[in-house]
């Protein structure tokens, strides 16, 4: 920290003629932002005070169709981050290695890099920011949350001086589509996922974004911007959205709810944070419920300025693009000045709270047997459980069956499980059909 | 702009042991923003890499009741802009003099300036920006546009890569608060603006809000940052809210849409944009369509990031200090490094277009004579025009009265008035009642 307080007076160089930037990865995103930066050469060269020239493009399948001259692509991708010439990284491949050595091996190559990559961040984040910091270089990864949405600058920047009360992320553009198709179109599930999965919304295995991984790093990156440590991914709780069915989707929006898989991270206590990745039901009066298809959105509240909300497409080749060229529109400009490697670096060692802990209310579905005293079973259990009702729904199902649907006032989570566990053993209730988190209206 | 070519290697100075900040004006934001470095000052600290000392609060009225110590204070506000101690000045008095001369000595002086001050901006931001960065001093202006949110700074850098392509504020919160009112209570426009100055949100004389002229300020100052030139403030085309009616908030409701005071700017040519603020119907579905009361919002649509909307407390003392200490804490990461100035200024002489050729919807509420011919001569006058409509609601008012309502597809704005002209002029319409324009679904 203490070399935050030294200006580090760079020595005279020559005029800055053009930023030279080796690209690794020619994906969806790397295409899209050597295409941007073709398409808005003249404004983004305006913006930056000189033009950006792409001088080598790192590819790890040489045989697949490209319009661009061949002799700018390459498979060595060492040649890249050891050519000399070259000022910036574009890192675009994803994954934690190889890209991970590759930035590190950059960073020291004295390369500003740029980089889309939430897990690399997510998981390595503090040690490479620390790393770019030390040697007086940027390392910008606007483009690993929300893709084209600013989020990360402007948690680091605009936002950097509140104490942040709550932060609410819609961060997967997959899940949040296909929960909207079972909200609005009736379709379970499965039905939801093949039809992403058609539209290329979804890959053939779609774990990374249904289980809940994504929303994860995504979210723990900016919690750890926000609250100056790295959030450690083991500490956060995750769920994924395959255990909501169009039946909850339903129930959720006759009681007035919107069903969304939700990043959620709150401070519990002096370097604690309670991070969460789950379905959760929101009241749709919330500005975050109206967020459709695959569009993103973060809604955050601080102490000073208030509640703040982002959103757009937070994914797919020209808005991750966008958050790219962004970035390296900053790096140019820091070198123009000198004046590369502000970011404050944030240090590890954040400690979460287990989601026990968690005071929420819940959703609750069960299917009972259709007699009278089925109620009473289940308040007393409830009520042993300090467990109190905030609305209910029941309907008969045919040959004696019942549905109920409970809405709890917040409670503990673990009395919740508890009061769960004993309504499972409960001779009545034939099963617990769901169960989600509901946040309250703000 | 050959200065941003060469890195401006500052001679090696002293490591730096805190910021010193003075501060101009004592008013809403200024005790808002000496509070927040008071209440966040370990995490301001070190998100800065180095603490923050007020040295000085310049004032006016040294009589007033502060319960701050007396000896931080002066009305002699030469001395916190001639003393050399100082390194950054918080400009938050307002209005274009005695400000403007205050913030371009104090840069002259060799200090970095935040100001809140968005009529300054919006008429000189081109000239004070380039002496800054003539100077290698950071000129910050976040909260000069929508309070705590965004925009400023994602404009400049995170999106600064794309060509906008549209771009749709409600930037001031006070007329969005009476709108809202008279929309969800039916109140008149009096009712609602004697409403919102006994909640102080509205001052005793309204103008700069219900006239518009705030909104302009600070669509021109977005519109300038994104189009890289100053926009001209007499080339913003400006109605307020005065002629809004709580029967026309029915009819637009019953048609489907919110309306709004919103600042619009679009390019329509190479160098030239279409710049206006007006009230404006807005179709339900449009996310910043249920931007309610104080909130102010900004949806753009660029060519790459698509669209994107910011929302959040877009005024008062805590939304807008947390801006102000957002770009202190800027200041400061440059100071560290060296590496202020890195904004690049945008330059003047950005054309306008006059509204009249603006294609755009109108709304149109006539009283009408009651007879059957009606409907055909006033469909004949806009047939005449090349006007078509969309939708039409009738009724009949008494003694052989009737009220009819059009909507319009879009249309040329002059198209339209010519219409307007020839209504006027014919028998059975006895009066043009109201006429808004419309903006399309996105």
């Amino acid at each position: 920290m203490t070399s935050a307080l030294a200006p580090q007076s760079s020595p005279a160089k020559a005029p800055i003629r053009a930023i030279r930037v080796g690209i690794l990865g020619f994906g969806t995103v790397g295409t899209g932002a050597y295409r941007m930066l073709e398409d808005n050469r003249e404004a983004i060269t305006r913006k930056i005070g000189f033009p950006v020239q792409v001088v080598r493009i790192g590819i790890r399948d040489p045989s697949k169709p490209r319009s661009l001259d061949a002799a700018l692509f390459t498979t060595d991708l060492d040649s890249i981050i050891n050519d000399p010439s070259i000022d910036v990284v574009l890192e675009l491949i994803g994954g934690t290695e190889p890209a991970g050595a590759l930035v590190e091996r950059a960073l020291r190559n004295g390369k500003h890099v740029v980089t889309a990559n939430k897990e690399l961040i997510a998981k390595h984040g503090s040690r490479l920011v620390h790393l770019a910091k030390s040697l007086g270089l940027d390392l910008h990864y606007e483009a690993a949350v929300g893709g084209g949405i600013p989020l990360v600058q402007p948690l680091k920047h605009q936002l950097a001086g509140n104490d942040l009360l709550k932060m609410v992320g819609i961060l997967n553009g997959t899940t949040n589509y296909i929960l909207t198709q079972m909200r609005e179109e009736g379709a379970d599930f499965e039905a939801a996922l093949a039809e992403a999965q058609a539209k290329g919304y979804a890959e053939a295995d779609p774990t990374n974004d249904v289980d809940g991984f994504d929303t994860a790093y995504k979210i723990a990156i900016l919690a750890s911007i926000a609250f100056g440590k790295q959030v450690p991914m083991d500490g956060v709780h995750r769920e994924g959205i395959r255990s909501v069915t169009a039946i909850d989707m339903r129930y959720a929006d006759a009681l007035g709810y919107a069903v969304k898989l939700l990043g959620i991270v709150q401070p519990v206590d002096e370097d604690k944070v309670l991070a969460r990745v789950h379905p959760t039901l929101i009241p749709k009066s919330h500005p975050i419920a109206s967020v459709r298809g695959v569009y993103n959105a973060l809604w955050l509240h601080g102490d000073f300025v208030g509640d703040v909300m982002f959103s757009g497409r937070g994914a797919g080749s020209d808005p991750t693009a966008s958050a790219v060229i962004g970035d390296l529109i900053d790096v140019g400009r820091n070198m123009a000045v000198g004046g590369s490697g502000s970011a404050i670096p944030y240090d590890t060692g954040l400690k979460t709270a287990s989601i026990d802990n968690l005071e929420t209310g819940f959703y609750l579905r069960l299917r009972v047997q259709d007699r009278p005293k089925v109620l009473g079973h289940i308040a007393t259990i409830f009520g042993a459980h300090s467990v109190s009702l905030a609305a209910m729904e029941m309907k008969t199902l045919s040959q004696g069956k019942g549905e109920i649907v409970f809405l709890t006032h917040p409670c503990q989570e673990k009395n919740f499980r508890a009061a769960l566990e004993d309504l499972g053993a409960e001779r009545m209730v034939e099963e617990i059909s769901s169960s989600f988190r509901v946040e309250q209206a703000e």
